[in-house]
């Protein structure tokens, strides 16, 4: 900046000072890129992989060495050769080692399995193992490998998992985006209570508070007894002093210094009772209730069960929306079902029956299988050939056949008249579907997807739209073989009257419930939406039976690893 | 089912039964497919479209009504044209009203400005308005409308933020998508603290079990201390009758009969003792200190700050992947830049070097900008023309320009260099740059987007890869123009001895980083990473001030509606 203009602003850097000497970069070519279509015409090329070693061994009295090297790109393993001329080769075999490695792309030998290897001439980098790696070459049970979450996205089926995840993610984004609709985020930390039920987790800050207070205390401890008694004392001498004082012929000065001293006494005094008081614990009302004006929001906060009835607020103003993201349950449920933590998605249109309702659901379900079906054929075969020999039929099932459509009512009579098996749950109108009914519905006398609708109005909740039945309710539940029921949905109550009805019924007061209500009242629209569990839709597709292996970090009682 | 062979599955129902009377489907076309693109070509064209009235009004003396209709597809109304005969007009013209019509396109006359308008001849439905609609046509300020969140999505301006955060959404997974990333879900509620730093928000099932057990004890009171002493007394009573059995010659039977009833008089005892010590409160172990093994998770578990320790796990498993959700700072700030709950996108590249990560980092800012220039530009346009006149200007430069990358070093010179400005912070090797400083540096001098890397090491987190000069680490915040920092990164340290310095001299202890410390023990690779925080990344592209009216239900303290 020498001779620069002061008041000018200090010019750009000259190019020699903004070049930087950084390390080149580690740019590679994914393995699913080569084992993925070209094959065999891609011999000659020169390339540089990375990934880790699942199978290694030393070969022809340890020349070279066969590594098989997977990047989690696909489930293919890519073979690679590297000659002991290159690089020493004990510590590139053992199962887990990272590499990343260039070489050129060989057809190889006639009779082996492999349409391409790679003839490796350079190792750039190598990652070693510990000699007590958590993942042998023995296949671990899925429950033993729930107790390495962080390594086990390295596993063939872990990583398959994931693969089949993001692209049911991506098609949920693409389906609703192909019909118009809109993503929106609707709150995790929420205020309100969807149903009026089902446990919730709390959010506070009230026990950091407590934390921090006793922190505090420890560093600067609250005063005893003793302290605060000295200090009384104190207070008295100063007071004596003011009333001996005003009773003698001094000047107002004099009188004004005393008094304030009396008062620097009594400050010191209240502090310190009121650090006295301090208990390193949650802030409590006098009546030993706690005190959430403590709390961040202020008030008592939770995690969202749902996130419909904020969503249906944008459905409102803008038509179509969709919500995907965390739900939560605290429930005490230790079944291959359940999570604490868990993703939804959740639709939400105007100008929308429970037939419009019935109609998206079936169309998105159809579109993730054929989706699956076009984009995931490795890693489905893969789950066929492992864990269920159906996964592929029954996405071409889904994906083919129109769903079927029957009334709750209708169900119930077809359930009542089976013979050939005993429910352990009874069948009668009014209650609820067990999920061995629903599962019967579905497998059994349908053999493919079944949508029940219009339930009676006491099972279901207060925001599904009354029928002209009066006893039964817009509700609907997709039901498919393997899971049972995958999707809930209803047309929502428009009309503000019997929206207050329902929720008086439902025991709950209306008070906290006024905004649902104002959708109601400016502007009413009909509307409908559902919600499915994206857990249960991979455990539909791939096969899978426990819920914990199709989520990456999962949660349940007395579980929260990472 | 009669006559059906008993062992064979019930048939299913026939057509007659499965066919069921169902309210025509509400399907109608959206306003943006009618005023974007085509146009007047579509005059004759006989549609249903469905919305709410911006503004309404009677014409020729009643004898019809203008609408100007808004579904929310799209910024524009389509105006529609209502004759009396058709409905009474009084309960379609007021601001807020719903109504879903059917009729036919036509070209309005010449010299309106409308190039295409709706002639109804069937309204389809109606939700009315209440007089007191809280959104009148009057704009209200954007921070009035943070107080109707459940309303305010029917603005024009929380309409079009909420359009440009959906195609940003779709934009970030496409972009990710194309470039071989996997999307991955970590977890919300979390054991882990990123950091090891940054206040957290607690989730807990405490206070709801100190809540059921007062409920409990409140129906089913516990014993009182008179109900203790009496069964004191029984206890005594039956004591000394077995005693004085023992003493007499009664056979065995007897005396075992007595014993029978001493143990029942002294579990009925401690049942009232153990009920007696109930109190609904957090439960706490004997020390005083909160027992965490009563809550969910049996241990303290908190909500996410960053997925970004957990999506490594996955990176060195997948190669390429990225997490988009939410996360959560219990952070006291009242700014207009912090939010209590935000989401973040966060991608993860095993086999990347920072020069890749600031590669991917630009890519993917760009990427957003050219998106929003290609798929947003009416909403971007209202932006320009209410907020922000340079929005639309800021997105072609971003997009088309290489970002400035220079060292901190080099950055911390060129801001002691700076003789126009007096910054309120110091500027001075080994502190970090405050905003004012990063908003010099990227609109000022550069006047572009700037990445400025290798910071000390001593202002960054553990886990940034230490540089061979031992005093940075490879880290990199990108700067842009009107929000300064939008996004921070860095490579990871992967050698696990430097990484367990690292810790420890933060001041941590290793054990609840044992699975972290796992992958550079098991194949550890060179990666790298960051994270952009999304809604930042909106309030850059649309020039809005406020964090808040950019998600749609902003937490911050003391306030969490809905």
């Amino acid at each position: 900046m020498a001779g620069g203009n002061d008041d000018a602003a200090p010019s750009p850097p000259t190019k020699e000072m903004a070049a930087v000497a950084l390390e080149p970069s580690l740019r590679r070519t994914l393995i699913s890129s080569i084992l993925g279509g070209a094959g065999e015409e891609l011999a000659g090329r020169r390339v540089v992989v990375g990934g880790w070693v699942k199978t290694g061994r030393e070969q022809g009295k340890g020349s070279f060495a066969f590594l098989e090297l997977n990047d989690g790109s696909c489930l293919g393993n890519l073979q690679v050769i590297v000659d002991a001329t290159v690089s020493p080769l004990a510590c590139l075999v053992p199962t887990g080692t990272c590499v990343l490695v260039e070489g050129e792309l060989k057809k190889p030998p006639e009779g082996t399995k492999q349409r391409i290897e790679l003839r490796v001439d350079w190792v750039l980098e190598v990652g070693g193992v510990d000699a007590k790696y958590p993942l042998p070459k023995a296949r671990l049970t899925l429950e033993n490998l729930r107790e390495v979450v962080h390594l086990r996205a390295r596993t063939n089926t872990i990583a398959a998992v994931a693969r089949i995840r993001d692209e049911m993610a991506y098609a949920t984004h693409t389906f609703f985006r192909k019909n118009g609709f809109r993503y929106v985020h609707t709150p995790l930390i929420t205020t309100s209570d969807c149903e009026g039920a089902g446990e919730m987790f709390q959010v506070t800050t009230l026990f950091s508070i407590a934390e921090k207070l006793e922190k505090e205390l420890k560093q600067n401890p609250p005063p005893s007894e003793a302290d605060i008694e000295t200090a009384k004392l104190l207070v008295k001498e100063k007071g004596d002093a003011v009333s001996h004082l005003k009773s003698s012929e001094v000047s107002e000065d004099e009188i004004n210094a005393s008094l304030s001293e009396l008062t620097k006494a009594k400050d010191h005094l209240s502090r310190l009772e009121e650090r006295f008081k301090l208990k390193p614990r949650i802030p409590q009302k006098d009546d030993g209730s706690i005190n959430y004006d403590f709390d961040f929001f202020k008030r008592q906060a939770f995690l969202t069960v749902s996130g419909q009835l904020q969503v249906e607020t944008y459905a409102c103003a803008l038509g179509n929306v969709y919500t995907y993201g965390p739900t939560f349950r605290a429930e005490n449920s230790h079944t291959s079902r359940h999570l604490a933590e868990f993703w939804m998605v959740e639709p939400e249109m105007a100008f929308a029956n429970l037939e419009d309702d019935m109609n998206c659901a079936e169309n998105y379900v159809k579109f993730l299988c054929q989706w699956l079906l076009d984009n995931c054929l490795e890693d489905m075969e893969f789950m066929v050939n492992n864990y269920d020999k159906t996964a592929l039929d029954r996405l071409k099932l889904v994906s083919s056949m129109p769903f079927e459509r029957i009334s709750y009512t209708q169900a119930v009579q077809l359930l009542e008249h089976v013979t050939d098996k005993k429910f352990e749950n009874k069948v009668e109108w009014g209650i609820d579907l067990a999920s061995e009914h629903e599962r019967y519905l579905t497998e059994v006398i349908f053999k493919k997807p079944v949508i029940v609708y219009n339930y009676p109005k006491g099972i279901k909740a207060f925001y599904m739209r009354l029928n002209d039945d009066q006893k039964t309710v817009a509700a609907m539940d997709v039901l498919v073989p393997k899971v049972g029921e995958l999707i809930g949905g209803s047309q929502r109550e428009e009309r503000l009257d019997c929206l207050k009805e329902r929720i008086l019924e439902a025991g709950l007061s209306l008070e906290p419930y006024e905004w649902y209500l104002d959708l109601r009242r400016y502007g009413t629209v009909k509307h409908s939406g559902f919600g499915l569990g994206f857990e249960r839709m991979i455990l539909f597709a791939t096969g899978l039976d426990n819920i914990r292996d199709v989520i990456p970090f999962p949660r349940y009682p007395g579980k929260a690893d990472l």
